[in-house]
């Protein structure tokens, strides 16, 4: 019984047929969007965001059943279990913003299709190298957040009342986003001497994205020149092995001339 | 006939003879949009520019003729039978922004110099290996889009009033512009936490783009590369086939000494 | 005495300990920026401030101590050094600013470390490669500076009244923040042929930028191909070991035939 | 006499005075641009102004003595030429913008420091290659711009009106200044379907220079990888050489043998 199932989720059709209604739960949601269309075709639409919403929990429930435990070790099945836990939430009242999740469920995609998985994979996998340059980011994040709050906040509550205001606002200038028109020249108008913070943070976090994108770049071309020298070295280990036969073939010979001459 | 014409057509004169009109066509179609020498030279311009179209039509009869239904198997072929067909079609009314189409004859250019051709072939051909990212991003989109929509379409219609609204106000902030005072603060006023919807969106899309951008270079270094490891490996071949000959050479001359051992 | 000091100052469990430190330091004086955190529990935070500073005199103290006139030779005790210098400094009055950079002091995390302190030293690593690229850009925005001030200054005193304000646009205007919309068009008004002095510095700084990047790309790459070629020779030289060893054998054996037939 | 003259015009000595000459005069240009410093040393400033000119202009005067013709058939001569050239133009009432172009002389250090003369090589090295993009650029550019003018150009004087004002506004919208609330959404309030021009844009535009990038860095990347790629021939060459050598030591080695053999 478990093993047909298995067999049963793990199946091309299934999960062609499961493409299919996550394509079909896509147009949907994205047609609930539209009150012209939900006027008209509301009820319907509702009606069958539950079906497929049922399909799924009967989907998980299947694969939970047939994987067992394991289920839970696979990071992909994790996140089909929590998107479609999502949609069970009650999501009345202060939660209603939970309804407007439903969509992640679109996501699914990516879980399904394995190409799609596979450049998910790769992005994740580019994380851990990035590590220390994001923790050197934060640093610089927070320190500049906190003097930032100190000298500017009593002037300019809104952007740096506080250090969640002055983060936010050190990322919009990160990004260089009406950094100088809309906060730096104002900001010197009542602290003449403010570009002193404002330009080296600009130049020290380009720096650093810049540094966070050449070793994304460089570590993408070492593991392609990993296999690129493998071959090479392979090219040369089949040219040299046939000149060591041919010479030990030789040495053979020899050594049976030695022989013979022995002999005679 | 059909030879002579289709050596005519593919000969160089004939070529340079097109670009040389393609460039008036060009210069004639710029002077046309300022009213100042439309007043003065508009009829001779409009002349111009009907002939010039009337030469086209010609010459794209004769490649027709010249390599039949091959013709429509080329897609730079159909490109310049497009961009000719464009100008053919009635453009009163309603419909008179077709007119304003007439300058993409310019790009016939593109299609008759070859190193242009190569440029676009090289760009085109880059586009399959970003299939899956670029099938990634349409989904965040997508996702994001509903999203914004469901969450903030009630109260800033004119930004995420529907999901095209919401689309395009999502590209507008994927390329940084205005997105922190322009559009996400006074979204924050209304909805304090909605940087948590977008600040995810902007690093999720730079992540990705990131990701499409390294992709090209390392595939557009993959293929350098291998042109360079092949001509290594030929080096490889060269020098060890010297030796491999020289060995070869000893083995026969040993044999010879074998023979001679032998009959004494 | 002196290096039980220094086993214990370069020990693991120190090292531990003031990360710790560092880390809690980083806590209180990001609630200080909390004016509600500050009327409830000010002196607490303030008392933890200064005992973390005396911890942080007391180990420069000792490693001063523990490694002698040494301690100053290296570049990460320097920068510990001065960041705890500059919160001993007087900060009333005129200098109160000098109490915001206090926070300065998290960036110890960055010397204590080890995988920080790696990244730090690849970026200053990269930097004496970029020296002429950066000449060659101050050089740039200094004739631009100069030129603006004559040009426009005397129209627009906010933007180029002095060098200095030139050189703080010419910076806005190379990262692309409201330079046509906030600057250029303005300045079009009354000059209309500004463009031909802001258009060509966009693009020469760009250019500048683009190729800085390219050179720390490529040296980035470089590095890695000098190990990854150093390794591919290595490889090289072992296969051709085994021949020249075969080789030498097979002369070795011939040798002896040789003189086995003289003795004949 | 003029052998002398050529001795003295490149040598180390001079070389360091006219560097000394240019970073004086950069100095007393820069000082020129504030009124204050005019009003009390503006004689003495001019004055060393018309010197350093003078030094100049006997300076190239000596150089094209020494050199001859062959002067003009450098390009870095021909650069010091014309820099000082333009301060001896007449620069009074309508030409005085010609004053302002005195501080280009600052650039006279990029000829003279070999190591800034280099960089500026390497940037205009890299420039034919880019040759076909930019052509392509400027084609995108020229369409695009002929089609804005005739479809925006009524509703948009501004911003469209005319063929200099398209490219532009074109110009601003691919750096992404403000293109979407600057330029799109006022656009679209009169044209809704208007994102399908300008989005397209954009995305080709970015794509362009991308590939622009893309293409600069891989040409970077191959001379660099060249010169590696011959290194490590030549250590292939090397290694088989060693073989190749014994290999025929071999050979005179067993045909030595065998005359013996023979004799006997």
């Amino acid at each position: 019984m478990r093993e047909k199932i298995k067999a049963l989720v793990t199946s091309r059709t299934w999960e062609y047929w499961i493409i299919a209604i996550i394509v079909v739960n896509a147009i949907t949601l994205g047609l609930e969007t539209s009150p012209l269309v939900m006027d008209r075709f509301g009820t319907v639409l509702i009606a069958i965001d539950q079906t497929i919403l049922g399909i799924f929990v009967i989907e998980i429930a299947l694969r939970l059943f047939a994987h067992g435990f394991r289920f839970f070790k696979d990071p992909w099945s994790l996140f089909d279990f929590f998107i479609v836990a999502i949609a069970l939430l009650p999501s009345s009242g202060t939660l209603s913003v939970l309804r407007s999740l439903r969509i992640l469920r679109v996501l699914r995609l990516i879980s399904v299709v394995p190409s799609l998985r596979r450049v998910i994979g790769g992005l994740i996998a580019a994380l851990p190298g990035m590590g220390s340059i994001v923790v050197l980011m934060a640093l610089v994040f927070y320190v500049f957040g906190v003097m930032a709050t100190k000298l500017f906040g009593a002037s300019f509550p809104e952007w740096f009342g506080d250090l969640g205001a002055s983060l936010y606002t050190l990322f919009q200038i990160m990004t260089l986003e009406s950094w100088s028109m809309g906060i730096v020249r104002p900001v010197m108008e009542v602290y003449p001497l403010s570009w002193i913070f404002f330009v080296p943070f600009i130049l020290c976090t380009a720096f650093t994205v810049l540094n966070l994108f050449i070793g994304i770049i460089v570590s993408a071309m070492q593991e392609e020149h990993e296999a690129e020298a493998d071959a090479n070295r392979q090219a040369i280990h089949d040219e040299t092995g046939l000149i060591l036969e041919e010479v030990k073939a030789l040495r053979a010979e020899l050594k049976e001339l030695r022989e013979q001459t022995i002999k005679l």
